[in-house]
């Protein structure tokens, strides 16, 4: 039997980053050309804040049907689906004005991967997969079987899990644990 | 730690039979009175083909939206969420048009459990909790824990589960394996 991986979708798939600074750049009236460039300005920003102010522009249907596709997920997924059987499980219940965009782009972009292997959820503890990629620390601690993270800048000084830097690193992790 | 239950919403909690039955008048002009009534006179209605037939009415938001609640399910469920950490599990993914129409439901009828356990997905086979109380003989197949088949006429001929034929049966269950 192929082992299972679940894969998230919010900044592991979906490249939320991108449209969340597109979205704060038009709501703040800002024009920084890289992120460095205007943390660097304004050390004291505060991102948790920030996405909570936004989140009633977050939490709609526009704003994630057009994120776009993280770089090389599609190539490395598509790869691994021959050995894997591969679930789609994301928080969509923190955002429960997102479930037809969530839904939409899926079928857009993964079409490769099964509907019936979608799950929207909440808690992922219940989730009964060999393998979790993800870049929440709260998710992955609840896991029961391997957590891998996808490091961003909000997770990135944790070392508990197996860290994957991009899809490459994902696909290496998988090569070198192949039989 | 609390035991974990996973529920499904439609059959279950969700009378969906009695919108079903309405929706089949409705639309085939139709005016009997019980369901009896009108197999005794149509003895070889098919069910299946007519769910198929009707299925582009059913998927809305309308639809299950007003579905009626399960007799007992509310209260059942209250006093199970004492002792146990309640989950519902809906293979929403059937019905993809209906996911806002689900949430709503559940948070108007069920808000004493946290959307953060609801889980609508397809295939139930990844769900990791220790009961499954489903109608769907294909998703108590799939499932690793101690499946509870709601019994219904689809399905009554099934004896590998423990049966329910109603709430009040599901609540003999749980306090007869009570310590």
């Amino acid at each position: 039997m192929k082992k299972k991986i679940a894969i998230d979708m919010d900044q592991v798939i979906a490249d939320m980053e991108i449209s969340f600074i597109e979205l704060f750049k038009k709501e703040y009236h800002l024009s920084f050309e890289t992120v460095d460039e205007y943390l660097k300005a304004n050390p004291n920003f505060d991102l948790v804040s920030t996405i909570k102010e936004l989140y009633p522009l977050i939490n709609t249907h526009a704003f994630f049907r057009n994120i776009p596709v993280m770089k090389d997920s599609q190539t490395v997924l598509r790869e691994l689906a021959d050995e894997y059987d591969l679930y789609i499980a994301t928080a969509a219940m923190d955002v429960p004005k997102t479930f037809t965009a969530k839904y939409e782009w899926l079928q857009e972009h993964f079409a490769f991967i099964d509907s019936q292997h979608y799950i929207f959820c909440g808690d992922k503890s219940i989730i009964h997969t060999d393998y979790l990629i993800d870049d929440s620390i709260r998710q992955l601690e609840r896991f029961s079987g391997t957590g891998i993270l996808f490091v961003n800048s909000l997770n990135e000084t944790e070392d508990r899990y197996i860290r994957a830097n991009n899809w490459k690193d994902i696909r290496d992790y998988f090569l070198s644990i192949k039989e």
